[in-house]
């Protein structure tokens, strides 16, 4: 399939519905509004998203379930986005660039970049239990819940960056390395690929899999990660390459090498691929999606 | 009725229940565990969480009620501690003391402050919507995350935020002056009366009732706060007094007199009383809540 049109045609759609259910910059509340609007409008690859549509798809594929499945990829979204503008703050990574264009708290100052990030955080959990998911039967939205807060929180994305911050300039192993990825980023995947299976009604099975896939797909992305932050341009990227080097940072290419690297990155993929034999055609995407992430340039 | 030892009851059983389920600083996430626990048991009033209880309890104060309602008390504990760290930091407030301690990130650096309290807010709605709260109905479960999310998000507490800071030093009127309170403090009172009712299974009259009550308190709440910053001392309040008048903020006695201000605090304070004409006895904790926030000394 072309991964590069399904994507286009994915963000566009999740782009739209973000543009529809966000607050608009109007009334009393404008300014702080519009601060979270040029983060969550300024670009991004929105991967969290269409891996969250791509396994509703992968698991039923009718209109309703694409549909269902769309503001919950937006409230994922909003969580990356949030963890962005949180990370890029002058007392965390202090980053200038980011999707190509200045980060929040360089427009905005630092306090409207906090709650902003505050901001998209909160309205997450506005959109997964408010009335826009409302054609989802209650017990898969508390569970949709439950998994984004899991998975964006202390023990998740939120432990992952206090991590981070810890262990910055120190020289750690590689069960520390993955241990930081698997929160840090991991599980926000991971979560994403399971609320795509959960609001498409996948049985117990199929959602194990998933999860199994999202696992092995956000290793893969992250091992990405560390050698386009070796190899790329900034151009590329959109945000400072090379910064790990610069924050002294222990990554894969610095503990394995990058040919190592890649390899193992590549198995990453294949595993997550093979965690998708029991699908159909209908996970064509998602095995896609795997190829890409370890073929991006950015 | 005893206020003072309503109060103490249920803030003991707030506390008992916050520490049972509160993530325990063990394993890899310890520091980050640690540096939320510290500002969720440095103490507070906990008066959000008992107005829950008591809001609760005057719509029905049976044992299943009671226990239902504590986690939920909690959630609402869990978001506004998350709010004093971040209004605290150094892009905020730049405060060093609350509750009569240093604050979260002069403990334990900004970063580290930024993330506790992404780390409580976010598990506010995992207890929302985790099996702790599972004796509730799943629609009432989410109202109730809908309820928070709304009164703690960019309408709410987070954009009341945003306008106290764009117009910290500015000379505003009585309109900007009660917006800005009743986003940044008054929005979450009012919540969590709301989350009461709805856990009790409030009628429409009673929910309607005890919001306007939620909403008479919480202006009385910021008014006697105003009076407090300008009377009490830095040793009675946990905080330094004198704030306000240090970063030239405008509030309701610099607008409109001590006299007069306390009289406004007093008027909603029966307006609050009024609200709760149609309920009975057990509605007596949320009267003498009242009259107690009025009359409390910090």
């Amino acid at each position: 399939m072309e991964i590069t049109t399904y994507l286009n045609e994915q963000r566009q759609r999740v782009e739209d519905r973000l543009a529809a259910l966000m607050l608009d910059p109007v009334g009393a509340f404008a300014q702080h509004i519009e601060s979270m609007r040029y983060s969550l409008f300024v670009g991004g690859k929105r991967i969290r998203p269409i891996l969250c549509l791509a396994a509703a798809e992968a698991v039923n594929n009718n209109e309703q379930t694409r549909q269902c499945a769309l503001p919950v990829a937006c409230a994922l979204e909003c969580i990356h986005t949030y963890s962005l503008i949180h990370d890029d703050l002058p007392a965390m990574d202090d980053d200038d660039l980011r999707r190509g264009k200045p980060t929040n708290h360089t427009i905005f100052g630092e306090a409207a970049a906090i709650l902003a990030g505050d901001g998209l955080l909160t309205f997450a959990f506005d959109l997964l239990s408010s009335p826009v998911s409302a054609a989802l039967a209650d017990p898969v939205r508390l569970r949709l819940i439950q998994t984004v807060a899991r998975a964006a929180g202390s023990l998740g994305m939120v432990g992952g960056q206090s991590l981070d911050m810890i262990y910055a300039g120190k020289q750690v192993g590689y069960e520390v390395l993955r241990s930081i990825h698997r929160s840090k980023t991991g599980a926000l995947i991971t979560a994403s690929v399971t609320c795509g299976a959960l609001v498409a009604g996948a049985s117990e099975e199929q959602e194990e899999a998933l999860k199994t896939y999202g696992d092995h797909i956000g290793l893969a992305f992250q091992i990405v990660d560390d050698l386009l932050d070796v190899e790329a341009t900034t151009e590329q990227l959109g945000k400072p390459a090379g910064s790990d080097i610069k924050s002294d940072k222990v990554t894969y290419p610095s503990l394995f090498g990058r040919e190592t690297s890649r390899t193992m990155a590549r198995e990453a993929v294949q595993e997550a691929i093979a965690a998708l034999a029991a699908f159909n055609h209908q996970a064509e995407p998602l095995r896609a999606l795997a190829n890409y992430i370890v073929n991006r340039k950015k």
